[in-house]
């Protein structure tokens, strides 16, 4: 920000001022500075073993390394924006540090290749993060899944009441759909973990280098298997930053749940102070800026996608400068993802439900009526869509007399179809409805139950 | 199309003509035709299995929608637009045909679960096709790179010459991206393959559904553990879109390298009369069409990426109206994903290679500088920095007498580093440079060749 | 639609149907038939005048032409997908009608600029459609804002109550909204609005064509002024996508409100039955279809907008095929922003508005605290801040009542600030509050007929 | 950046902990501090003046704010985290320098309006630093124009020779381009540049403000006109956005033409060195790195916009929290925009062209056989279609001789059409074939001179 703020408007810079500008990527690259010094004590210890270099050589490499990452780790390392890039800041203070040693750590590797295992590590590394995030919002919605797994609330389409759900359920759908974002990133992570080190600028080395050794100290699973496609590839930006905005497509869904639930006019749940932001003049108020700001936070992570696959378009083989580009974006998917898990398990974890709200509203809307409807199928064998049209008569009947459902008398039922009996109020109450749904994968409690087990261990 | 066309400037039209304008999904949607059906048949099946229904309707629903079906391959199914969309429209029919029994058929399910399974039917049958496809621009890919396992051509970086590679190196580079791309709809069609069916409306149903058997029916591994889930979830369309992006990515860097290989100044390639478009008046013109076409076919899929992410945003649980809108975009990308990679199949398998011109430009631009720096490392144990810098000295004496690096003569040579000798040249000419480069993934004929082998292998 | 399902899967298609399928136009190009007819009107006469050829010719010509249009119109014009796009099915149709001379009317001109001026004629038509449909529902909002300038609701922000506003003035920052949408596409217009035609393929013709009589003709303000932009700009079909994306956010918020207003819950507002669904069962389930619809369209239309820009995305000068891939894009976008508009003024001029429920959600919430604390500083002198304070202690006394902040007494008042009289009561009420607020742009209702007033003028 | 690294899995953090860093703002809208200053100024003179606080008040605080922007200047100002945004971190410091009074400049005003006019500000500077930099990217074209009026290189389309054209008439198309996009942002500008403030938060105030006294003293044409609109309002953010996406692609696509051109296989331009990365061992590599990155943020631009478009989608009116997220994409893509205008006017400036390499390439791919169709219309009154079909006839001999078309005899081209004359020669050259194309907007080199002298003229 900084350096686009000095900016603005320079247009009289010389050609050599702006090709810094532009071209510079130290200050975006610092952040994986961890993990350009791991790559490099893979490779450097590498070049020892297999005798491409002397041991001896190898072992100044690494204890200048572990010195550069302790001065990353204390704040003391100093970045210099006339190095251009991480690789070349490093490389730099190696060579004030060991002298001319350093010259031969780059033997056989190249920026290219040594930039795309740089940034696979902190990518892997952002993954796993995000996985642990993850988690941690399943169990918070499990948790409020097993507190509420008879606590009833409308459930809706189209924000119209439908039909009675449990609160405990209504959590556990989330639980899903974060199950396969986990499935997304995970697969992401196993596709990723292959190593490109080693491809050097393009085409492999004539060095006998041992690529299987470099993967298996980074933990990767193996070399990746084309070098052209090693120093070209992108894939594993673009499917994490794809499978966050399926992510982020369920939080902003949860995220506009809560907006609306923490409205007036529904009043289902209460956030707590320290994650609503009030107003001095209107101390009720309890604004759910988190929720909105991780709604909002949808658009950072698609555009972030959009901006790497828009980039990545067209690029012939193999490495161009275009790819550079590739980090911001990938950066401020992932903030974004791993802001909006945190914030958003903070909130589920400290939710309050109104029960008595969510239960008044279930009952609305003759929310039963389906219940009704399959009454008529099971026990009179009525077809469905006669037991539907039916249904619909009675609605209608009771809309027109201003009551609900079960405040039809037996006499009103049967001037409709004669042969219903007291029976049908058994299925009538939202208790009811909600109990009677026991179908794999339905509402009622003792399925919710159920679930809530078998996510608790899985979560284990 | 006609729709809207027809459609145009209607300002004046009536409520109810708008509603069913907008509403009607029958001209999308009758695309998952038969997979309505075969849902229809699983459900009708368990109805019958379970008791829900009486075998002998049971029955007569199969028949009727075994007649519906061939009435659907023949072309004499009669859509009708006053029935909204597919379901309907076939629900109908059924009544046409079999009379009462039809409205039996709708028992514990709902239309909420069930365009939840057509469409994911009709996504997983479209991932099946998008494989195929895939392998089969593999195999082109593997049979071109079986034949040009030595042809050389320009390694670039930045479009600029770079080293030498093969171009049977290159074309593997596609086959490992085309690969990962198969991963990701592997992936995204296990992660898809658990039905909805039985969600019914949103809670599940109170009669005893067996929605193991309709699954099992289906090819589903198992139903879909949250009914709330299942009739809310489109992370399906969601995923595939986002898979289709990254291959469309991947055929638009393939489809650029075609257009800049086809011009008169690069002229590697050449494609056959009947995959490009001539000139009445330059028949020599052989415009790639294909290729441009397939680039642009990026911007589809990405479009229908963005819209399928735009709409379920900050949608609240269950359905919504706006998930109708989810098909057209998933169409639109498979269609062109499709059509892309036959196309480029065509290609790919029609491309006549110009080694001559390849060879000239590998030749270029002191493509084996890196080679001359490696000996320096290998042969006079120069830190490879130093290597560097005593090339590019070199380098710059060549180019100063307007000469090739290998004709630089072994005096010039010293008069740089005097410890050079002879042996060097045998390093400087393009092929032995590919040949040498044998590490794991590298270029050399050697490794492509293997690598040809492990791919036919695996698409056996 | 057809042809990508007739398509599907035949990776066994020969070379040269694969390039029909992919190459041929017709399917979508024959929209602008019509338009295409008008170009060559245009061109004919103009060769005829300037003699390039003859007056017999030309008038030949214009006859086959209009024998063409007349068959558009009657639906009786042979498309052939032999003939490849609407350009080639035209001429190859006017040579059956008039022979030879048919051959003459591509003088001084090529493809390349006949469908750039095509679309732009194309685009032209659409940007006046959406004009009128955003004017007509300008006229339905206005409509509204005149019945409700005294309507109070309450001012949401958060979805939180914020402070009491008119239902007029909320529907007149609408109108402002779709206002500068139109500002947008009228510039877009006016860009748009030079002609192409005569650029011939890129480089411009040797014959004496008059550019600036064909532009007169379509109806252009004036010839293009390079021949290379000329064939090779989208930036007409990229600026109304544009446009289009703005246009379609702001639909998006007034269709997310009606979804909110429309629950059980807010019941603000009813739409008529003829533009909800409703349910056999649920006769009172009243399910805000359209303007789910209409907030989904917002992908597509997004989406529309990315994939124009992804294609147009590095392409090098002059025409390249992948511009042929613009079409469908801008039909999608433009036929989802017809129909929602049209949609949207359906439901605005049938809204029926539930005041009481407006009424008492505005009172909820001391909606009127700012009102307070504004009488402090007003008639106190307190510094703003200072009243802020003051007042929240106030509505935290009301909060701890359980009461609105107008039912503290004067002594509750005093106990927190002395100098309070009875004065302030005249603040506290919703209906004071909304009349209060007379600054330039402010909710009273009389600011909002001097506004309705002025629009009712600004849209005669 | 530092933010988010710090946060990364902080997941044990406390609620209040996740709030600030999720809610704070600081570290991004301290970019518009200036304008803050800028509006809290207008404000209070107009607060003064009006009487509604007192002028000494009003003269403390305006002292105060002339402090504080000196401190902003010299960098001294104290930016604080726990102040959250930049509004509450200079009425903080204004109270530290002028204590109570500062507690008045908030009269009859919000953050709502006050974010809403600061972010307009500075996008209205932002769109004036573009409109600099797209003259003077406009202005480099039109040198080169000048320059090379009559330079002929090959016109392209499919990346195919097609006909000859100049490199001036090639350097107009985009000065023509950039007049569009400049034409886009100075429409954004007039649309943005009313004024919200004094709005209040969303009704307008009971204050007796003057808003068009501040309108005017921020250099606003005009207040706007509905409250509720001019807090909710982003379309300036959007519009300004989306103008930059096409601008964006306009780069995006001479970015592409540069990396093409400096292939060694076109051989077109050289960039300077200053303007490209070298390689320390190949010295004659010049890497176009700074026409990539200009090609690869397109990326980010796109991306920006989209970005924005989800953020807004269906958020009900007024101010929701989301909004506060519209700031990072739109300082990504402006500051991405003005680094590529720099950048590419500095590349355009330096280009050095090879006119021998495009001439040779002009001469290619019998360039001129539209010219020898044109003739046999013009002087042998063929109809278009037939001379295109003679003209095949005569390419395909050529072809088949392997000469160029003005080599064949006037015996081989009477073979095909015997009325051909020695004349036909006149037109075969590719500088008279450029010549003759004075059509208006034609590639003539008259034509480029005249259109120099135009854009000189409008550029002054």
């Amino acid at each position: 920000m900084n350096k686009n703020k000095m900016w603005g408007g320079r247009f009289g810079a010389s050609p050599s001022e702006i090709m810094q500008e532009i071209n510079a990527s130290i200050d975006t690259d610092r952040r994986f500075a961890a993990q350009d010094i791991d790559g490099s004590r893979a490779h450097a210890r590498m070049l020892g073993e297999t005798g491409i270099i002397s041991r001896e050589d190898a072992a100044k490499i690494l204890d200048g390394l572990n010195t550069i990452a302790s001065e990353l780790d204390d704040g003391s390392f100093p970045y210099r924006v006339e190095f251009e890039d991480i690789h070349l800041n490093v490389e730099a203070r190696l060579t004030e540090l060991i002298g001319a040693a350093a010259g031969r750590l780059h033997t056989g590797r190249s920026r290219n290749d040594q930039v795309a295992t740089d940034f696979r590590l902190w990518v892997r590394d952002a993954i796993d993060r995000v996985l642990t995030g993850l988690a941690a919002l399943q169990t918070a919605l499990v948790d409020q899944a097993e507190n509420h797994a008879e606590t009833i609330m409308p459930g809706f389409t189209h924000l119209q009441t439908a039909q009675p759900v449990t609160f405990g359920h209504h959590c556990l759908a989330y639980v899903e759909m974060f199950e396969r974002d986990m499935g997304r990133f995970s697969d992401a992570r196993r596709r990723l973990n292959e190593s490109p080190l080693g491809a050097a600028a393009l085409a492999g080395t004539s060095f006998p280098i041992d690529r299987d050794m470099t993967a298996k100290t980074l933990g990767f699973d193996a070399p990746m298997r084309n070098s052209l496609d090693a120093v070209s590839d992108r894939d594993f930006a673009l499917e994490t930053a794809n499978a966050a905005t399926i992510c982020a497509a369920h939080l902003s869904r949860l995220a506009e749940e809560i907006v609306v639930w923490c409205s007036a006019q529904f009043a289902f749940v209460q956030l707590p102070d320290d994650l609503t932001t009030g107003s001095s003049i209107m101390p009720q108020k309890r604004n759910p800026d988190a929720a909105e700001l991780i709604r909002a936070k949808t658009g950072r992570v698609n555009g972030a996608a959009i901006a790497l696959l828009t980039m990545m378009k067209g690029l012939p083989l193999a490495y161009s400068k275009d790819m550079q580009e590739d980090k911001q974006p990938v950066f401020d998917a992932v903030d974004s993802l791993e802001l909006s898990l945190t914030a958003m398990t903070a909130m589920i974890t400290a939710l309050t439900v109104h029960k008595d709200n969510m239960a008044v509203a279930a009952a609305q809307g003759f929310s039963t009526a389906t219940d009704l409807a399959d009454w008529l199928v099971r026990v009179l064998k009525m077809p469905f869509r006669d037991a539907h049209h039916t249904t619909g008569t009675l609605v209608a009947l009771a809309e027109k007399k201003g009551i609900a459902l079960d405040a039809l008398t037996l006499q009103d039922m049967q001037s409709v179809e004669k042969r219903i009996t007291e029976d049908v109020y058994s299925v009538l109450s939202v208790e009811n409805s909600v109990k009677s749904r026991v179908s794999a994968g339905g509402t009622a409690p003792e399925r919710v139950r159920e679930m809530v087990s078998f996510w608790q261990n899985r979560l284990k």
